[in-house]
């Protein structure tokens, strides 16, 4: 794969091109047109990197979709790669890993070439980070499944074509009870109930979504039935990489940025990146980042090697959330009254990536998570 | 005094009946009608508590402003307080303390009874908070003025009837060649550029501001010529601490509001507040408050007593804006994604507050003054 | 009071005279001789500045203990002021309060005068922090209380003539079954078990005392049986405010000779202190210190006009705490290699004042008071 | 390699037989037996892990060398492991590089093996971390050079029998005028001015020392004359990362020993570890020490391929730094009073790694370092 490969080129090319210049105005609309950015991206193949190469995907391993990740970082706001990674790395995983060959025709393969827009519905209401406490019920009718109940915090939410949905579909034991399973969106009792307006991430639609009696074949269920949370698990362990592969690129930018920012404004006769305050602070800032982009590069290279890394992943997930609030934060406070407004990148990361140390599992769940790897958590 | 005066009832009244209803509309439309709610402010007194009798003040001292200020931070959002604070006590002191009673008749008077919008012009591009590098020229012709210039970061500058403007009247030394002057805003060569979009404090306009042969009469200088750099270090006094007083309330019902909602909310089946990461973080926010609030009030305390306090000024403003921040950041954590959504209070106070490092001074400023203070700067 | 009580001059006087000179020696040698510095500082009469005139005390309130805390700041160690404040304000205010005047006169008297010294028994092997699981037992048998038990981390506890001690004087519920007991060190049963070698506060000693039927007169119970635990919690806030006090003066005086020494020190060609990075972080150190004296001095107000200040107790305890690990921390940096060494002030107070997070009470307890206060915490 | 050489083993089976039974008494004492301690080392091949096998050495790479060193990190001081650190991998690489074979044969091969104790005389009196401003001079005069000036804070000062000396030889710019040399340490006008009594790290000795016309030969220069500058400069790279290495496995024990010990011990009723407080603040650490291995081993990945770590290496050196400090501190406090006793491995390592921030180039200066390559200094 390598010489052939090089994933760099194209899609800074498809960012700078097809993505970049509308930005402002998809912010500003609160919506991007999914479906066209999305095909011209499984188009060139960046949206099943990792995905078998029978159903569309390029067939390499982890490592490049997060080079891919990487690069959408060069997309200027949060949102658009966000919905991007829902699309190739976060719903489809356990859909890749364990689904029946009929499924991955259905969902996967159109998923990949960017013909169907696809979400995940893990998160509820009162149940964000909680996964095992969720309500919605699939309960089986025959050779269908009915399912009542709602998700909140849906990505993509308002235009996705199908859902990966987490719903519980037997009373059992809260990790036991619970099954993935591939739900076409325009089935009658599905409601949107809301676009939710968010302080950041605002290109990026967010969807409340009601369902009420929807009826959907039995066979959708990912996998085997009852394994959805284990499922769900795995998955997060790619979305959550993926997020701090993504989150890195944003934050050199805006070290970089600022860096150019400040080198030419002046404030005391001097160049604002002259002060010390300002240049150490910046350099204490690369330095955590290149902390966390070794962080990253060593978990990924165990886990393409197999390895359990949910300890190493949730850390890497932990320290990106926080990161990714420090550094805009403190380079925006370099950009004095420019960095206040809204038509700036940093300004705009500042709001888009506070999201990240409470999306895909806040900062307390992989602190607990941290806990239990190292057997600090009191007994229930 | 104190018996008639009892600020306190008053002021909550005219905020839940004629501001709060609004906030969430002005907030969406970028502005708010300053006319309209300073009318209402001005004519209970709020406008001009510690301004003298005669010009339509209630003659209090500024301890009383401040216990005002803190009464405004019940506010639903940041914005319409700081307009306020220009308003009162940020574009008013030198008039007050250094004008000739015209001036005061004809600018002072009607800004306390809210028949007229203030608004203070120090800012420019390139100068935010080096004020002493500010290109603005009023340059004498026989009994007038004649401005060329601009200003940036106008708090209500779109909406004012009059500007307290700092400008060059001379080529002196940078600290002894400036004045501060009345300027009608209606005068012909005054063009507001455009109202910046900024990321918060959106109910409050912002505007640059052009200059282009603006004559205005020479007695609209207040007090000395040639000592406004002198006067508007006095006034930023005043205004350090307003904002001072304003954030700590913001910051308390933040707090309080994070507690209700974590009440009530559960995760992991407890309430989220009864987790002890949130709880003891809490306590810790209220421990940082509670320093702020003591700071301000033994401040306040020798303020009125005569003494110099720039240095404890600056303190307080460099730690309010640092907590300011981290307020609204820890407590939106809390939330989890419910502190995304645009329509939570913690959310909105996490935009708007990020400015306190920035406006007034930014941190690095009110280091500065620190250090000069602590005798610790190189000489130059 | 004020005119002829200024207890700034004798204070200082006396610890650079009789104290400062031989701080080295008595580091160096885990000891200082108590007897002689109490007496000497007893017949000045600083070791009972708010006790009745009665029992030798000068009979001023609160703030004047705090106010010789302060300047007991000024001697080069942390054990030696905190030697003295067991002594002057931690083992006597219930004793004072509510201590029968038989008990004063044996007990309290001597104490102020400086011919006895004075220990507080309270911390125990396993609860240091949590004071209601104290193990020791007070048991009835006539006239007589027989005590068995230990005390652990017991300031002066290898010098004092005698101990306010808390014991289990009862089976009932653990706020409620403890007394405090004035108990002569010299009897019979009582076993200095060792003198514990400490990182810091080496110039103080610290016993782990062994109690075996040791036998007290029942009427050396202050006030009355029963209440020793609410007497003790009391008895903190006047330990925790003296703590504070004392302890401003030490970090105001790091700060000062960290400046004097990096004015004179140069490094990269110009005084280390002309480094931004060095100044600016000074200018936070002391502002942080400001803020910790504005607390302490409004929670003061608070206290000698009779209001419970548990709460701003606390805060500012916890907050000393903190503050005291990073000063001298930051600090140290600045001084280089000669941070490390032993013999300079900055590297003492780095070791001394770690213990303050942790002894009379842990930050962690001082969050739980706050959170009590804030009625955030879980129901039992 | 890889098969016969377990460095693991051997390494920790010292330690536990002939390091860490003696621990506590060399602490005590100042001092430990440099030659003993390294003859054992030197026999099992310790020290000479990346040297070549002609000298002694193993011939393996750096990062075996890495290996060892996060192995001395199980000594129960950091004073051991940093003299070892000395010998093996401060004192020695520029030597090794670029030293002529009879300067090895005299002063490298007895190194290895352990019969000859390092030392490296780079930091001065008022230059500690600002090396170009060293004062010592060489003059040369004939076959050889006549030394004078000092050296301070030498690690192994007293014990030494040669010097890795760094010292002005020309009067040319201060990065090219310099030169490294091997001296010995028994020539007449050394004087051993004292041994510095240090806060921690007090098994190691550190020296002052004097030279009076002290007459080496010429030859004993290491490589080129002039290059001592930028051989130093290379010389720290391996520094820096031995020392990052050898405090990782200090961290972890650490944690490790405040979770076991924070298991058994109840405050509250429950064990101090449960609280949440406690275990999430732990997992942080973790999490923070996890970052700093991963960059630890990317640099060193990148070092034995043949590139420039130069800022990758001075981040993981102010990264450990920073850490070294926090992870003790933090540790240090759920100890409660046991943390503030001499006794326990958390106290000594909270004296002994707060060096890590200041020797072999404070933070400032690894800071300075990340600026340049950041390209963000001002130009001189």
């Amino acid at each position: 794969g390598d010489t052939w490969f090089s994933p760099h080129v194209p899609v800074l090319q498809i960012i700078e091109k097809e993505i970049n210049p509308f930005v402002d105005k998809w912010e500003e609309e609160c919506m991007f047109p999914a479906h066209r950015v999305f095909k011209i991206l499984g188009s060139a193949g960046f949206l099943g990197v990792n995905k078998p190469i029978e159903y569309g995907g390029l067939g390499l391993d982890f490592s490049y979709s997060l080079a891919v990740a990487e690069e959408l970082g060069n997309i200027r706001c949060g949102g658009i790669p966000m919905a991007i990674g829902v699309q190739s790395d976060m719903a489809t995983p356990a859909l890749t890993r364990f689904g029946s060959d009929e499924l991955k025709k259905e969902f996967l393969q159109p998923t990949i070439s960017g013909d169907k827009v696809a979400c995940l519905g893990v998160s509820e209401v009162g149940a964000g980070s909680d996964v095992a406490s969720i309500k919605t019920k699939a309960v089986r009718n025959g050779d269908d499944l009915i399912i009542n109940g709602g998700k909140m915090w849906t990505t993509n939410g308002t235009q996705a074509d199908w859902m990966c949905l987490l719903a519980n579909t037997s009373e059992g034991p809260p990790h036991r009870n619970k099954s993935l399973i591939c739900l076409p969106m325009k089935l009658p009792g599905i409601h949107i109930a809301r676009k939710i307006d968010k302080i950041g991430m605002r290109s990026s639609d967010t969807a409340e979504i009601f369902f009420e009696d929807v009826r959907v074949p039995y066979k959708n269920i990912i996998g085997q039935e009852g394994m959805g949370f284990m499922y769900q698990m795995l998955q997060f362990q790619e979305e959550r990489l993926w997020g701090v592969a993504n989150c890195l690129t944003m934050m050199e930018n805006v070290i970089q940025e600022t860096i150019d920012y400040t080198r030419q404004r002046k404030i005391f006769q001097q160049p604002i990146l002259h002060h010390q305050a300002v240049h150490f602070r910046l350099a204490e800032l690369q330095t955590e980042v290149e902390l966390l982009r070794s962080l990253l590069y060593c978990t990924t290279a165990m886990y393409i090697r197999g390895n359990d890394v949910t300890k190493q992943a949730s850390m890497a997930k932990l320290k990106a959330g926080r990161l990714a609030r420090e550094v805009p934060d403190s380079c925006l406070q370099f950009w004095g009254g420019m960095g206040f407004c809204s038509d700036v990148m940093v300004s705009r990361f500042y709001r888009d990536f506070r999201v990240l140390s409470i999306g895909a599992g806040a900062d307390e769940v992989m602190l607990s998570i941290i806990c239990k790897y190292m057997n600090t958590l009191p007994k229930k």
